[in-house]
């Protein structure tokens, strides 16, 4: 992701807070009622990027609500300005980052939670940082129901092995697992940015869901 | 695995009861005492083949004692012939059927159960006779140590995808995973001969080490 300097960015942002929401954590609890003014279930994705999934998904999924998560003002504008060209009622931002996750949400809140292409942190000694390791986990079990899964993918072979072993480590359920999705048979597979980019170049893209248990 | 009819391939076998136990029935808890004469671990390799697996582990590990279990009359005896060829004191074969191993061997009597190349049964009627079905890890639970592995590869991608999600779901914690073994830096592979068959034909490799929690 490339972090140009872009000083409107926060501008803009600010100026779109039916988009962006800019005060999450006076939400939790009460996204439903305050926010989307339904009961329909709650999807998050973690590392939003550009947001072509999460705005890509909102259209797949009218009965659902999609909350994009994403740390770099420079990076949520571009899924903000989809949103301002497109406007989506089941579709939100949030501008923070996710180890915050359990100040935004209360617990049962979020029914999913989505990570896609996250970033890799190869170095064992970042091993902490990513989004699959055993701290991310646990705010993730905060926040979601009862046998909440998170839907993974990724193009990162070592990241898509760590994690596998996280889950597990965890206790978690995989299911559904392809570690060549471009070439099976799920269906609906709604691209994100990195997506585009890697399955163009000719990677494989790796898929999971990880389930919790109680 | 082609079965030409060898009428001889029983003869062969039943002249090397010192390589193929004939009645392992009867060693079951006595395979230390009155088998290999020693203390050391002993690691089962199931679908063994034509062997070259487990007397290449025997050669690398002096300090274990290895038993192949293979159906098929006229497949073992290409392992058997290695050994005929070139004696080894740990490592012997079994020419039986891997559902029968709790018949051969008591609660906690092997360390580690290998499974190199297993065969697909891709339909998913045929579920059941995957050797990492849940019923064959009920088998390997009853007679592996607390907290014992199965040792796996693979080149078929659904299997390895389904047996992933069947060690999961078992509980099991699921290490070491390459998604493509031979560009890993996993060290001391011994090859299969599906192995080598199928990485020369540029397949990918997988692998991964699956533990039962207690
Ligand atoms: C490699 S990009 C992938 C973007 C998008 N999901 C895709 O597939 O195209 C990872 C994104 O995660 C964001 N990110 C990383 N750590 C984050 C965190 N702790 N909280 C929120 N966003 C984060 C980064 O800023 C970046 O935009
Ligand atoms: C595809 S071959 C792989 C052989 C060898 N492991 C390799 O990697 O080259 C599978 C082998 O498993 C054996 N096999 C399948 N089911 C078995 C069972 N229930 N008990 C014992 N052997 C079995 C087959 O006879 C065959 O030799």
């Amino acid at each position: 992701m490339r972090l140009r300097h872009k000083p409107w960015a926060t501008d803009f942002i600010a100026e779109n807070p039916h988009f962006v929401v800019p005060n999450p954590e006076e939400c939790q609890g009460n996204w439903s009622k305050d926010v989307f003014h339904n009961d329909n279930p709650i999807y998050i994705e973690v590392g939003t990027g550009k947001g072509s999934f999460v705005t890509g998904m909102g259209k797949q999924h009218p009965d659902v609500n999609f909350l994009g998560v994403e740390l770099y003002p420079s990076v949520i504008i571009s899924a903000l300005q989809r949103l301002v060209d497109e406007p989506q009622d089941n579709v939100k931002l949030l501008n923070q980052n996710a180890e915050d996750v359990t100040k935004f949400f209360a617990e049962n809140e979020v029914s999913r939670v989505y990570l896609n292409f996250s970033d890799p942190w190869p170095k064992k000694r970042h091993e902490k940082r990513r989004l699959t390791y055993k701290a991310f986990l646990d705010l993730y079990k905060q926040i979601l129901i009862p046998n909440g899964e998170i839907h993974f993918k990724t193009d990162n072979q070592q990241l898509f092995e760590y994690s596998l072993e996280s889950f597990s480590r965890y206790g978690m359920i995989v299911k559904n697992v392809s570690l060549d999705l471009h070439n099976s048979d799920i269906e609906g597979n709604v691209m994100t940015e990195y997506e585009e980019k890697f399955s163009n170049n000719g990677n494989r893209i790796y898929r999971c869901e990880a389930q919790f248990r109680e």
